[in-house]
């Protein structure tokens, strides 16, 4: 066990991908747990796209993380020792524990379910799977017949968007991602019927060619020109689903806005917001329907594992950068 | 009776707004209906902001209008004489029937019901009126106590939006219009709480002033800066009814997109359009209700006449210059 805490906190505020500069790895006595507290040794981290945002400073969902406090970042996290009376020493937990190797926790803490893979725990029955299962049912009621596209399609939540978009009926499901090896898993392993490489096609036109009657649901990871392509090929009464805008999180200048938001209009269309904490009540609905559909096979999953908690800001990266297939994990 | 049938007829494309180089007026024959089509003279034209849209060549919710064809406009005409067996001679209609005296019609026209007064059959009780109504009943669902936002106040259908929303149990009606009169009018005569002349005051701080809770219902007639602007004050669960666009319909170049539209994801809000045709049917249910508003005095509505055909080109481009106070009607 280490005998001190690494800790990766927020030195500086970043305006692209994080580094040395900005992201900065201390090392702290490991703290005693107070009455009620909790001590945990964190496992695996979940390395996600929303983290990029809380080190800004403007008003979120979360408050911005302060300048030399550690990195706020999902976890599954083993209980050392526990003053709470809630949790036993030695059990897995999920919790907002951070990038470091231990935290102190007042409250907060989920007990994992005994049997469940914390890297699974964190990608299809986590955060990234109840994104993926109440964005496209919820805010882009979904339906039989639709056709639907997603960005950043070979990422944590892309992929799993298009498998449920499958099982509940879509008529197309179709994929963006910027390798060819993603797009062949896509198509290959996940049942996806076509994906578009973005760095080598002309994706307004593959488009044209993949949804020859619009686009019905557009579920959107990255914003950007794929948000403007899809608002210009939008089906009458086609939703697009805001689920993050990975192509502006690293702006040093001003966002681009979607200049074809008119469409909307034109093709009486819906474009929507959401933050997946707010479905937290009915996570374990959407937990148990995962279950299933991994057990049937019908919803596949990858892990991309990151070793070394030293190694958490790279990982971030991959996320901007592309580098990723499937769910980004560090593995402390 | 004229002799001729002045038609203002689509010469050119226009960029910017419509002159003479674009919007040609020429005089034919009076047409004779043939079996089954009845002749209406033209008495009061609709001048309305989608009218613009529909000159462009892009594809619309409607074809756009050809070179060389008459300018397409809602409109109270009379029937001259009718083949159709189900129009009597000397009632008033509404329809489709254009910029130019006379218009021959297959179908498609509505008998104006008995003692409804033509402009007010063009306003309130026109499509003004059903897309104040169920834009903000049906798209923008507002509830008691929310804070409301009208872009295009003193216009149509601006000046109806905010009077419904006062009926419906807005805590808050803030209008955003162009000149100090206007805003006087929203004030004084139509019961909104704050009116923003956004020529002369900054908008985004008179708005954080009169909405300290944020923006929970933007009705945007406008689009721009005035959108970005909501956005960035839009409050949880916040919605942005997408009812036009003026300030872009005009552009020569490329529209500027809303760059804040990010917000909807933190704010889990919904940005939605919708076109009014699509109402059609339940018309009759919002109609009997205006007339009782009206009745009541609850809703109030202008009319901007103009007098004369030949300025029917003049009065569309007095909605885009902001030199209107309410409904603008021609008569023919």
């Amino acid at each position: 066990m280490p005998e001190q805490n690494r800790r990766l906190v927020l030195a500086q505020r970043p305006t692209g991908n994080v580094d040395e500069s900005t992201i900065r790895l201390q090392e702290d006595e490991i703290p005693e747990p107070g009455d009620g507290q909790t001590l945990v040794r964190n496992r695996f981290l979940s390395i996600d796209p929303t983290i990029r945002t809380w080190m800004d400073d403007v008003p979120g969902y979360l408050p911005p993380i302060k300048l030399g406090e550690v990195v706020r970042a999902p976890a599954v996290a083993e209980v050392v020792k526990s003053n709470s009376g809630r949790y036993e020493e030695g059990a897995l937990v999920f919790g907002l524990t951070g990038w470091q190797d231990y935290a102190l926790v007042d409250d907060g803490l989920q007990a994992l379910p005994a049997g469940v893979d914390p890297t699974a725990a964190l990608s299809v029955f986590g955060v990234t799977g109840m994104t993926a299962y109440f964005g496209l049912l919820d805010v882009g009621r979904i339906k039989e017949g639709d056709t639907v596209v997603v960005s950043g399609a070979a990422g944590a939540t892309g992929s799993t968007v298009g498998q449920i978009a499958r099982i509940k009926g879509a008529a197309r499901v179709v994929g963006i991602a910027g390798t060819d090896e993603k797009c062949s898993w896509l198509t290959d392993e996940l049942g996806f019927d076509t994906a578009v490489n973005y760095k080598t096609e002309d994706v307004a036109a593959r488009l044209r060619e993949a949804c020859p009657d619009g686009i019905d649901l557009y579920w959107d990871n990255v914003g950007g020109e794929l948000l403007d392509i899809c608002l210009a090929q939008l089906a009458l009464r086609g939703r697009i689903v805001l689920c993050g805008a990975i192509a502006s999180y690293n702006d040093r200048g001003s966002t681009r806005g979607p200049a074809n938001y008119r469409a909307l209009i034109v093709r009486r269309g819906r474009m929507e917001g959401f933050i997946i904490l707010d479905y937290g009540e009915r996570f374990p609905e959407a937990q148990a329907q995962m279950a299933q559909w991994v057990a049937e096979g019908k919803v596949k999953f990858k892990v991309h594992l990151v070793e070394g908690l030293e190694h958490a800001p790279d990982a971030l990266n991959l996320l901007f950068t592309g580098g990723n297939t499937g769910k980004v994990i560090v593995r402390v």
